[in-house]
């Protein structure tokens, strides 16, 4: 393999949890650079190994202060721009970049609802609109062509639930409504100074019961009303969904595994096992893996993602990867330690 | 009120995690003295202490080997046994001791089931038969009489998935089957030396889906089938359950509280809560928290209970408080910290 | 015992980690009525299960902003202030209360050294002066009078520490330094929005090597110089404290033990043990355990507390009982689930 | 760089934690093979993925039984073979496997000690003696020349002391013997059935206190006597150490800090830290971070490692790295997760 790092990259947000794994994906790249980490405007201008010292000697990215009188020169280096933002933010930032002439990966959740009444009233304010259409990236289900302005990049819930339940799509049973039980690891609530979030108040909880933003997302990714009910475990990072759904008459287990080795035996990032996934297998790796068990007229699927990966980082790096005719993995595979 | 600790009790697999928080509440209760612990017979007698230091100067119990020429000797001395033991080991020696006069509280799987059948296909055993019915000992919704010679204190998930579904019973839609995704602590598995419960290989992750041995019993206690999916998480105890079920048309959000509030009013150790519960808002307690949120025509349930003790040895106590005439919660309050 | 609730108590800072402790032990204090439980300005009055759903149906508190109006009616209706305050604000509001006739058990740092400035230099800001000492309860070791006004109450490295090495001071050798080892949960850094004691943040690390504030502190409370070197653990709650210490010549394992079971005999709070303790042993009791062992001429300390409890609010609570001749545990016991 | 991976391997004790971490590191590296990996006797052959599902898809490795009739086809195909097996079967196996050509990195205990009645009472049974000597691999301090039939890979706890005190040897005053103060994460333990490896049961404690066997390992790498207390902590891996040493007079913090940055300018896997690490920011990776601060006549270090890897699988491959004169990080870095 040839490594010639040609694609310049900017990360938008690269102090966060998703914007520093995403920066340090870009960094092994074999054909993105990563030229700019961009954190909010308040932050004097400091080394990414001062917030994680775990790179240091590993990454010299200087996070930086965002401006928009940057734009010109960012404009002249860098093809790509992955916004690891707030979802206002990334609404308010995305058209500049693209007027600019930079492809955006935008992994909040600014674009990903087409309906714009059902955006506002998830996410509270206007979604921009453009003339194209923007593709919801769910990798395994998206076909990039390389002149997409903007690409969204789906929620980490969303990507668990839409892997499991798209390739079954047809069999589930007239008007019946899946079940979306999921536990995030508390990374999902980001990197901030939060009470909810320390280690004496964490404990697992439902929260958002059937009124969760990402509710609407994962319905309309798989085309149907869903109940989604999101939890917050005391674990570091991953989502484990388990997805309830009623089937259609007359079909079997047989079916059900055939659907879904069908729709996965060419992507080498969906695993579809024969045992219910511990998180464990999935945390540190780009991997979503897949149980799936047929009870009565149910099927019942055990997903298991690490959220700030396949649920966002490398997730947005397969997208690139498609959108410059690269290999899906490429970047992504010799991650991790096993334990 | 006076203590005069009056009831003499022997607690049976005193060593176990269910065990010996069966043996601590006994030790503080007012009502019943702690005469006996037994282990397995492979032990020599210790102090309980050298198992659980923290008890050290706080509980003089010696643990000592059951052996069956004891029971002459305790039979004359108590009038109760509390048994934490293997279903198996429980279903051999409760006849013994029934017929030896002391009244059973069996927290094994060996006297749940009401169908043999279904017993026999859960257990792999055949379940002793008894001329007299055994009352399944869900706290609030028994009445002992003071007579019954065993009592089958329920498993720890069927307690939880019973206090929610109970009271709204009715209001369920016509064939439809009620979905339980529970999450427990690792100390439901059990004190020994196993390698699924290390702290390297725990993770979230389910088991048993929809095979497990108390889908049954759920389905006994709620009075019609069940999907029940459990889940081993990275945490030591406590269960949260979320429950979906369909409703009938025409039941409403205030339907199902009015029923909650109704069905628990008078009972002191539910808890209808109004936000979704943490699991350590229950973790050292004997209460269950049941918060309930209609959405469309289902109603989701997020259930929290101590398995060890609202699942278990608490349980099994409030029994014995109502077999004996004594308030429901005697020995029960007054416990653990508060973070 | 008669259990006649006739002293009445207000805690200021009832909020926190400690302070909430502090009221769930008052609340069930056979002598002691909870009056009062103060937080800081800002907020609304709230009942205490509001912050923390755990007490829900047990504690009916209202915890209410504190102004300093409320002082005449305070002082008619509360004999004792626990002060679980920052120590800034424990400095300023002591000397108030103590003037309006209530004894203040002050759980801050602001009132524990001496030497005023060694204050200054460890807390920043001037230490209020009195004309009556200031006892320094570490509680094993001190003999309250019922007529002081103030009481400090020690930290909760400084706890561990003194009641280790207190009884072993005369055979340390001459010029040595002891060297503390501390590793503190993370209830120690105080309920708060803080980005270093979130799940994803917290990880094994020492800080204030050699220069944390409560070094002098245990070098007044052992009577020499100390190395100190904290750490904060994953974890909620719980300090284990790992001391060397080198010995005279001369003096042998068997004058170390002896020195410890003498000095602790009679003190049912102090549990001297032959194990090395876990955490787990103490966590959520208002014990102290202590192991000691000699190699060459070191000794060799592994002590364990809860911070909360025997480090913060216990010990408060036995510094009260022994100021109204109560016996040292009394609704200091009975406390904690085993596992 | 072109990859010709023409060294082949096996490792024996491929299913241990240390085993498993060693086989994808050499899975993953450039110059090595690993052609074989070796359980003990009792199990049948499985693909490394059944144990580990985390490697599937990623890792074809069989894990098969050893039997010694292997051993001339393993001679005829491999160089070289890793031994992360017990010590007595490591003592067992070794002078087999150079007997037969084969070189060995042994990661047991079984050849570190160079004093044979040092080793006896540490590890009760007799080492095995060659007639060459053995290099104890400390890899910062090594120099492989390429024909050792044998190489000493050193402990996890010696590992981290070592790395520390080795630059300042010789500054500690005479006679002053090193406190190191260890905490280590529970996959140390191995993988196995065990009781007090259990999430319920972990909870941080000393153990081996100043009898621990690495203690005269430590001592014979550092040239004078330790005292030395291990504890077990709550997390799966890291090792964080906390060193006390007395220093010669006249020795101040920049002749401290200028051993450290002369012994470690050119070492790539050690890097000297201006603050306290946290363990995370070395778990997954290869790295040793030490953290020093004088503080009057006594040096304090923090020090964290990756038990599993710098303690251990990629020590060893640094090692080998060594043997054939790559690079020291072949095949080490680029790995791990940020956060």
């Amino acid at each position: 393999m040839t490594s010639q790092k040609t694609i310049q990259c900017a990360v938008f947000g690269a102090s966060g949890y998703s914007g520093v794994e995403l920066s340090w994906l870009l960094h092994h790249h074999p054909q993105f650079t990563l030229s700019y980490g961009f954190t909010s405007g308040a932050r004097e201008a400091e080394p990414v190994a001062a917030l994680y010292p775990q790179l240091n000697d590993r990454c010299d990215l200087m996070l930086q202060p965002w401006q928009l009188d940057l734009l010109p020169q960012l404009a002249e280096q860098v093809q790509v721009a992955f916004l690891a933002l707030p979802h206002e933010a990334s609404a308010e930032l995305a058209p500049k970049l693209i007027d600019a002439g930079i492809v955006v990966f935008d992994l909040s959740g600014a674009f990903r609802l087409s309906d714009p009444a059902q955006h506002e009233q998830a996410y509270g304010f206007v979604q921009p609109q453009f003339a194209h259409a923007i593709p919801y990236g769910l990798a395994e289900y998206t076909q990039l062509q390389g002149n997409e302005p903007l690409i969204a990049v789906p929620g980490c819930y969303p990507t668990a639930a839409g892997l499991a339940l798209r390739p079954i799509a047809d069999f589930l049973a007239n008007g019946s409504t899946p079940i979306i039980n999921a536990v995030s690891g508390v990374s999902g609530a980001g990197r901030k100074a939060q009470l909810h979030t320390g280690v004496c108040e964490v404990s697992l909880q439902a929260y958002g019961v059937a009124s969760h933003r990402h509710q609407p997302e994962i319905a309309q990714s798989v085309g149907r009303e869903v109940i989604f009910v999101p939890h917050l475990g005391n674990f570091k990072r991953g989502i484990l969904a388990t997805i309830y759904a009623e089937l259609a008459a007359g079909v079997d287990a047989a079916a059900v595994q055939q659907a879904l080795h069908a729709a996965y035996a060419e992507q080498p990032l969906v695993r579809v096992v024969a045992q219910p996934p511990k998180l464990q297998q999935v945390v540190g790796t780009p991997y979503c893996d897949i149980y799936a068990k047929v009870h009565g007229n149910h099927v019942i699927f055990s997903v298991a993602i690490d959220n700030l990966l396949k649920g966002a980082a490398s997730q947005a790096v397969q997208l690139a990867n498609q959108y410059f005719g690269l290999a899906t993995t490429t970047g992504l595979l010799n991650r991790g330690a096993v334990l």
